[in-house]
């Protein structure tokens, strides 16, 4: 599995960042071509400024016009090809600036009508313009951040020995068992169908010959694969049709999961999910110092702790959990809803356990079998399941995962206590008939993680465009 | 954007892939576990072997056991994990084995019932199998193939400075066009749905507030982050409801897809694609021998030829192959369908071309205005647009591009002229309203691009979970 570098020269002209890393010497007295946006002007009597992005970094390059009349006609939002020679700069926010001595107009941009010419204009005005925020600061830097996250994430895998699998978006099982899914049906759908439909020709009327959703989760696919290639992982759209209008929810959604064979302890799985996160937290991102511009001090030094590699996170039980959440709603009744053994946490006992009680992230582990689906491993106990679900402050949770159970006859015990079809899990019980290995994975929240580390406020400002209940522009 | 490398020590134990790897010494006289599944078992009367694999690549680990006892329960498929010591081996398949002293059964497979303990099993069967036959040597190679291919590309992408960004999977347009695209809606489906619904009523029971469909390509969504960072691509799932049951055709299919601004040149896109897909052949991937094995030495020397970084590709403008095309079939008459300009190619023109005129990958370039998408930029003859379909022998189109119009007058005549609504695409004229770039881009097929490489006959063992029409297991 050795890559050969790709040796042949690139035709594409540099761009802005690729400048900025260039040696400036191998550029002396060279005209160079800088392909870019205006971002902002400054003109004086004898001289102008202007401010180029080509959005390849957060940095701008200062354009410097010493015959004004070269930049009569630019605009805010226009489109210009500058030529001329690259220098260092004597100004203070640009360590770099082109003298230009050429200008051709790209693409014309009236400030009178452009929407986003404005500084400061509010998330609710730009998500009405999704077309154009990419062209925002703050919005071209978390789309920059996203990549740089995924890249950090899959050489974690790719490092750990991990395949990456393209599993399927359109399948016949709804992994949750929780509703809530799409249906996919080849349109036009027919205006005539009705459920009086002979149950033949119902099955011809589908696509697949048989009901299609949109995949809430590629686990039971993944431990199909990982049931040969030992540790497979995908970062693949997920979906689910709620309603709920929070801020950490959407209806399209990135997941990360990661599924492996031979794991038979919890803390394993938690270790790997430990690790592969720091990875992200201590990616140097040049996109931060614009993303954390206007989040509270606190928020940095939490994530600056939650970073380190030498202070492992916490970890606690579901049971011990609620033994702290009911100890401090008894002294504080501070909570809207009390906790008690065998039922959901919270968002609020989330994050109090994140932030209060642990001040960082925790794992709770262990959670009872009927909040949990019927793929998780049964403990000794038998009242709990080897399972986890990471909580990080400010947001709640942003992973779970789960020791899946391997033994038949156990497997084929909880699906029919979940009520569901035995024969529709067929293939998934097969997986422990034939050669099944202990195993477990989890998903990751990419979008959240993304949410946490940037500080955005709003999950629908960390994806390019998002999907939401009532809402789905472009 | 510097990535600090991961330093913490893996917690999870070495795979056999990395168990080859590793300099023998490290291991001297030390125990090593392995963890994997039996694929062969061989016995005398005083020793037994048994070969062991993980997935993790596809050499397998022989497991050599003196004490034949140990090894009296194993079965083919069946999971264990194994205790012994490293050695090189003395046989000539297996280049390392390793003395077993200690056998832990983890997971038994019966092989009397066992479906895939045959050695050869045809592809029909295994595609009915889908959950198994990852464990088949061929398409457990072609999944860790894909994965090989989808980072050589992301790594393309990545050194000429492209950001990856996630696109949408439910959208309101149709870029093509072309119909054939899925439906989205929250289920249950009201059965009650009728077209005598009012409008506004009709547009409260769609989730997302209007008719959602499954995306085709993700190029207009590229093209608006284009005007923003100049450099983007996906590697996103597309969906077509095509009801053509060919080996070239799927469902769900994953489609590289590259957008850029500042390109001006058909030729320049040409050359990305050229050597984007020359990194992927030029990768020395230790699964195409497995993946190779049937396949004619003349589609090996193709690929060969194929991959050589000092010979271009061809190009051949579409009215040049037309005429082409129109001389052999005069002379020969061996087409079924009478080439002429201003028709599509068909199949056999396209093979034609990669095959016989040029013997190897072939640019058609500049096809008539009337047979493609609205979006190409226009040509000064005023009757073809400035794209490219790429050719490769034995498979045909496996990539198409274009320049994108970026004059606004041309694109909202050619909006009028495919019957577009101007109002659905207010948003993607704005791009060329605001400060629009030249611009082009291309979407490469990655399940043909795989397909290509392989030699796999059949699309639908290109991918670990096959979606076409009338199917979908698991």
């Amino acid at each position: 599995m050795i890559f050969r570098r790709f040796a042949s020269t690139s035709s594409l002209p540099p761009t802005i960042r690729q400048l900025f890393q260039t040696d400036l010497v191998s550029f002396k007295s060279k005209r160079v071509q800088i392909n870019g946006w205006v971002k902002s002007i400054r003109r004086q009597k004898r001289i102008a400024f202007a401010v180029i992005s080509d959005g390849s970094s957060p940095q701008s390059l200062q354009a410097v016009f010493t015959d004004v009349t070269l930049a009569k006609s630019l605009t805010n939002g226009s489109c210009v090809r500058l030529s001329g020679v690259l220098s260092d700069s004597v100004g203070p926010e640009q360590d770099r600036e082109v003298q230009v001595d050429a200008v051709e107009y790209l693409g014309e941009c009236d400030p009178a009508e452009y929407p986003i010419a404005k500084q400061s204009l509010t998330v609710e005005y730009l998500r009405d313009h999704a077309h154009l925020r990419a062209r925002t600061v703050p919005v071209a830097s978390m789309i920059r951040f996203r990549d740089q996250t995924q890249r950090t994430l899959r050489r974690f895998f790719e490092d750990e020995d991990f395949t990456y699998v393209h599993t399927p978006i359109i399948t016949a099982n709804d992994c949750e068992g929780a509703g809530d899914t799409f249906s996919v049906t080849s349109s036009p759908t027919p205006a005539t169908h009705s459920q009086s439909q002979a149950p033949d020709k119902e099955k011809k009327s589908h696509f697949f010959g048989r009901p299609a959703y949109l995949t809430v989760s590629s686990q039971l696919h993944l431990e199909a694969v990982a049931s040969s290639l030992a540790r497979v992982y995908t970062l693949s759209p997920c979906f689910r049709a709620e309603r709920s209008q929070t801020g950490r929810h959407l209806s399209e959604f990135w997941m990360l999961e990661a599924e492996w064979a031979f794991a038979t302890q919890l803390r394993d799985l938690c270790d790997v999910v430990e690790r592969s996160i720091k990875s992200v937290l201590n990616q140097q991102s040049s996109e931060l110092p614009a993303l954390h511009q206007d989040i509270p001090d606190v928020r940095k030094a939490s994530l600056e702790a939650a970073s380190r590699w030498d202070k492992s996170w916490a970890s606690i039980s579901y049971t011990d959990a609620v033994a702290e959440l009911q100890k401090y709603q008894d002294a504080y009744r501070k909570f809207r809803f009390d906790p008690t053994w065998g039922g959901p946490l919270q968002s609020e006992h989330e994050r109090w356990l994140a932030e209060q009680l642990v001040g960082g992230p925790v794992f709770v582990t262990d959670y009872p079998t009927s909040l949990k689906p019927f793929y998780m491993r049964a403990n000794e106990n038998g009242n709990t399941v080897a399972c986890f679900d990471l909580l990080v402050p400010h947001l709640g949770e942003i992973v779970g995962g789960s020791l899946r159970e391997e033994r038949l006859p156990l497997l084929e015990e909880a699906v029919k206590l979940h009520g569901l079809d035995p024969e529709e899990y067929g293939w998934y019980l097969d997986l422990r008939k034939y050669g099944g290995a202990p195993h477990g994975g989890f998903g990751l929240g990419f979008d959240r993680l993304v949410q946490w580390i940037s500080g955005i406020e709003n999950i629908r400002e960390c994806i390019p465009m998002p999907r939401y209940a009532g809402r789905m522009l472009l």
